[in-house]
């Protein structure tokens, strides 16, 4: 098997999952329970907290353990907008978020709130006179991603947080998910505000993830509860899935020290090939995250080459997992101006640490073939 | 080891792990991938959402796998809330509810919602009288327990449903956290809309569970995004995690079937023996739940008791661990109407079916000793 979905899903390290059954059956009290058993998870609770935070360089009172990144990502727009309404209902994002920010967004204008979608650029890219232009008085959050999941376009953060901190009633989020382990975002008097992370894409288990709030950033609970997690996410903490998560991220982090150049290779490999392609367009901007490429074959249909690829145990995608069973053209590839043969077209092809340049090699082989011969048979 | 605290959280089955396990190594891809790793991950999470459906005798489509009890309760409470509140903004819930029924409604309070408190009797039951009047034009939910986590109280579920069917423009959620695979509840036809179930209080993991809604039922999702759950619960979906519920359901219900006068007689057994032990008062109503039992000690701090009892290796506790942090006296046991020395010395102990008759014995030796020692300290 070729996987090369991974900003779709990746598969879970062995060892994660093993730190995830151990937890399990060797620290199930409940965190909250009193006695000395309790006590026990409370410790390693503590313990992972302390251990994300020096990952990440934070406080631990900066982790927030979730559910994932929609979670995370909702937890942030909708906590800040519920709680700080009565200061704004104005919310800026962009025209090329995932899914779990776009609707969140859309579903906040259903609550009377107002948003405005930044345009991006050919690169896939704001432009930041129009982040400038767009603050207002009644603004409360800025709400934009990192690395875009379908094209692989990265955003200025840095420059969008200095912008961001110039307004103090302003909160800043950045959806962090695809970018975790990929392309180093610091977090340390960056002027973000919150961040969300994701533990399925970096070979951790579904079900787990972090949003990083910083401290004195008040948040609206999408779950009230028993006051777990700083009051900020209620509910028995998932300790099994937090350790997990940990164990994946100080993983990731190693290999985005010590491997990123190999992921960087493997991409400028496979856009030499793809450029050799007749009929192939790359959507990928120049300047983007080392492990996404998205490319079109206009005048076939996605979907036909991706079953002629699996038929050979090459796994790749069209969008975003989250969005690919729902409309023909893609948001993100329109709202970078891409005409509609191209938008509709587009595959993606998204790398890992566990791929190798000889899997590449037979991916490039297979492609072209697959190309030739629908391009033959549709001739 | 003695646990005598599965109303706080349970030991996951080795099986229901090993399932875990496998989903996540050999179903790792994306649901919503479209290529054929995706669709068998896909048809996977249909076969869980059809089992779950047979198991609970509900349809597929009105299962939601969520990620625990807190998610369940807030999505519902909220999501109703959200959706409705052109309608109404008008809740019905009890005195004595979870955190996660109770900080939600309190929540919604704070952004202009009414709620009605319903107080219960001695016995920790509602008075339906209450209920018929606390309705109002304006009244969108009414969320009541099904059993007291703290207490085992049983709520008048099906009468309640009853009620609430008569307006049919008001829902009807239970909280079913502490009754399933205890206390029998059917859903067909009940006048249910909305209940919440968890999955590591059946022996299942943490950060698993399903919120039945009832087709028709219109939530205003906690989380937006890629749609997935029909809509109501977006984001990647944790495809082990569910099918390890099921695997805990199924075999939680198995045992209710087959095992529940086991539990009743382990129940009767404790409460015989409590009665006999002088200065303890039982709080726990005869018509209850058969897991737990509720009692006070006055004139000895529970934490002192329950530290004893752990240095013995027997784990019972106070009240419901999602509130054991927080203040002296429990919100339950001061609804009853108990008098503050009961209110404020109170200890739960919580069966499950892998509990033994010998360990409650070794209990009950250990917990007299106990009290007679303190006592002894004390006087």
């Amino acid at each position: 098997m070729i996987y090369l979905d991974n900003s779709a899903t990746t598969k879970p390290e062995a060892s994660v999952l093993k730190s995830y059954e151990k937890v399990s059956m060797h620290f199930f009290a409940n965190p909250s329970s009193i006695h000395s058993l309790g006590g026990e998870s409370e410790k390693l609770l503590h313990q992972a907290k302390g251990e994300a935070a020096k990952l990440l360089e934070v406080a631990p009172s900066e982790i927030v353990f979730t559910s994932g990144g929609t979670e995370g990502n909702n937890l942030a727009i909708k906590g800040i907008a519920f709680e700080h309404q009565h200061r704004g209902k104005h919310i800026i994002t962009t025209a090329i978020e995932h899914a779990s920010v776009y609707e969140a967004c859309k579903g906040l204008e259903t609550l009377g709130f107002d948003v405005t979608y930044l345009p991006v650029n050919q690169e896939g890219v704001i432009n930041l006179n129009d982040l400038q232009a767009a603050i207002q008085d009644d603004t409360i959050l800025i709400s934009i991603m990192h690395v875009n999941s379908e094209l692989g376009s990265i955003q200025p953060i840095e420059e969008i947080a200095k912008i961001s901190k110039r307004y103090p009633k302003l909160f800043f989020h950045v959806d962090y998910v695809q970018g975790l382990g990929k392309v180093p975002l610091s977090f340390k008097d960056s002027g973000i505000d919150l961040c969300t992370m994701s533990g399925h894409k970096i070979h951790g288990l579904k079900g787990t993830g972090i949003l990083y709030v910083k401290d004195r950033t008040t948040l609206y609970p999408l779950f009230h509860g028993g006051s777990q997690e700083q009051g900020i996410r209620s509910g028995t903490e998932n300790l099994p899935g937090a350790v997990s998560f940990i164990k994946a991220l100080r993983l990731i982090l190693e290999k985005e020290k010590n491997q990123r150049y190999d992921l960087i290779q493997m991409q400028q490999y496979i856009r030499k090939e793809l450029e050799e392609l007749p009929d192939v367009f790359i959507n990928t901007p120049l300047h983007a995250a080392p492990h996404i490429i998205n490319f079109s074959v206009p005048g076939i249909k996605p979907e036909v080459l991706i079953h002629t690829l699996a038929n050979h145990g090459i796994y790749i995608s069209t969008k975003s997992a989250c969005s690919s069973k729902q409309s023909e053209d893609s948001r993100v590839l329109v709202g970078c101006g891409l005409p509609k043969s191209r938008a509709t077209s587009a595959l993606r092809i998204s790398l890992s640490y566990m791929n190798t340049m000889e899997e590449l090699q037979r991916f490039i082989n297979i492609l072209s073939k697959s190309i030739q011969q629908l391009k033959n048979v549709l001739g």
